[in-house]
């Protein structure tokens, strides 16, 4: 980390420690921060050294910060509509000193004459909005409200988008919840992103599951692999051995 | 069972006890005989007293005479192509003495004026062959291959004759391999029989399911909800309670 980072921090932002290779990230205090999900999705997702890769919807940018501590890859670039949080995002960048790998753009994915002049990535990751946009949500400027409904992209943008962002055979990987699994898969199949692996996350092994990690491949074939469940807790209410190598230890 | 059972039992096949009400099927000595799916199948459908049912690709009838063991219903019928199957449905039906509730049609599914023809009913149950035809099966005319590829009928040719058969909002409940819910979901969709149901079935907690459960609506209202996993076996390698639960422990 710099040593000025304090300058970097506004007053109602937190500067949390992801406990890894001592990256941090700004979030505000109040307000949308990154859950559990973000951590599943950086681990799902596969790349190798010669990888570029692109994460929509990225918010403060915490599926990038957690690849650059996690995972071998040449660049990731993180997109999102929110102004704010791409500032967050782009400070969390200077404080990390990773500007030689990680980069962050403010753009609508939904742009898609825009999206079509961007450099296809290898591997794209996506945690998008889970919940489907009804017309009782008041302030649809609230924020949480649109890291968490289809306020400013929906299910079918996301695909069409990565389907874009993509190379021939490129990956996708997306966390999101179950109950939007035959939406997710067709959606999928629909712009040519075959469905390849599924993993559901169950709170413990008797529960049914309430996370999703599908991976997809631009023009794959069709064949889909499930992976065995993962669990967050065990029976005695101890996180499992598996979340505790996810997680680094210190944070539980 | 009826007396002189014996004398529609030929030579080369057996009588199973279900452990069910005394029910038994006539199967073939060597051959495709019931397994684990047609148990889970039976006990995954939901009825009610009122309920007419119909279990297509029912082969030599065990689901229907499983249902006629364990579940509410009004009339249970078993559609299966292969007449030699449709055969020895028929005669179990006379040796349990089932004729009133229990009926099995010799028909080809894919003959959609004659499906038309028929009663709609509340629910369908089908397991249907699980593979995609390959051309690399020599024998066609084989019954396993029949059972086991989609030789005499599509996962698409189901879902379509599901539709016909079905009331208006009625229930689907179909058995099948975690593989191929890509294919299932998006078949169903297109053909407007809404999934809202799923059951993973996994060999124990710690590996990938193996057999899927799904229920869908005709005309439904999309929302999917996921049933807590289901595990043959403990970790101690014992069948777990669920599965003692759904079969008669003395079939175990």
């Amino acid at each position: 980390m710099i040593e000025d980072y304090k300058n970097y921090i506004k007053e109602d932002e937190t500067l949390d420690d992801l406990q890894l290779k001592g990256i941090h990230i700004i979030q505000k205090t109040k307000g949308f921060r990154f859950g559990v999900d973000a951590v599943l999705l950086a681990n799902f997702a596969k790349s190798k050294r010669s990888s570029s890769i692109m994460d929509i919807c990225t918010g403060t940018g915490i599926v990038p910060l957690l690849i650059a501590g996690k995972k071998e890859f040449s660049k990731v670039t993180g997109m999102e509509i929110q102004e704010d949080m791409i500032d967050m995002a782009k400070r969390s960048v200077i404080i990390n000193n990773l500007k030689e790998k990680v980069e962050f753009k403010c753009s609508d994915l939904k742009d898609l004459k825009y999206l079509k002049t961007l450099e296809k990535v290898d591997v794209l990751t996506v945690n998008p909005p889970y919940k489907v946009y009804k017309s009782g949500i008041l302030n649809v400027s609230d924020k949480d409200a649109i890291a968490r409904h289809e306020i400013a992209c929906t299910l079918e943008d996301v695909v069409i988008a990565s389907r874009i962002l993509l190379k021939d055979n490129g990956r996708m990987f997306m966390v999101h919840r179950p109950e939007r699994l035959a939406d997710i898969l067709c959606t999928m199949r629909k712009h040519k992103i075959e469905p390849k692996t599924i993993r559901l996350v169950h709170p413990n092994s008797k529960k049914a599951p309430n996370i999703v990690l599908v991976e997809g491949q631009r023009d794959g074939g069709a064949f889909l692999r499930f992976e065995p469940p993962l669990y967050i807790y065990e029976e005695d209410g101890e996180y499992s051995e598996e979340i505790k190598n996810i997680y680094n230890e210190d944070i539980l």
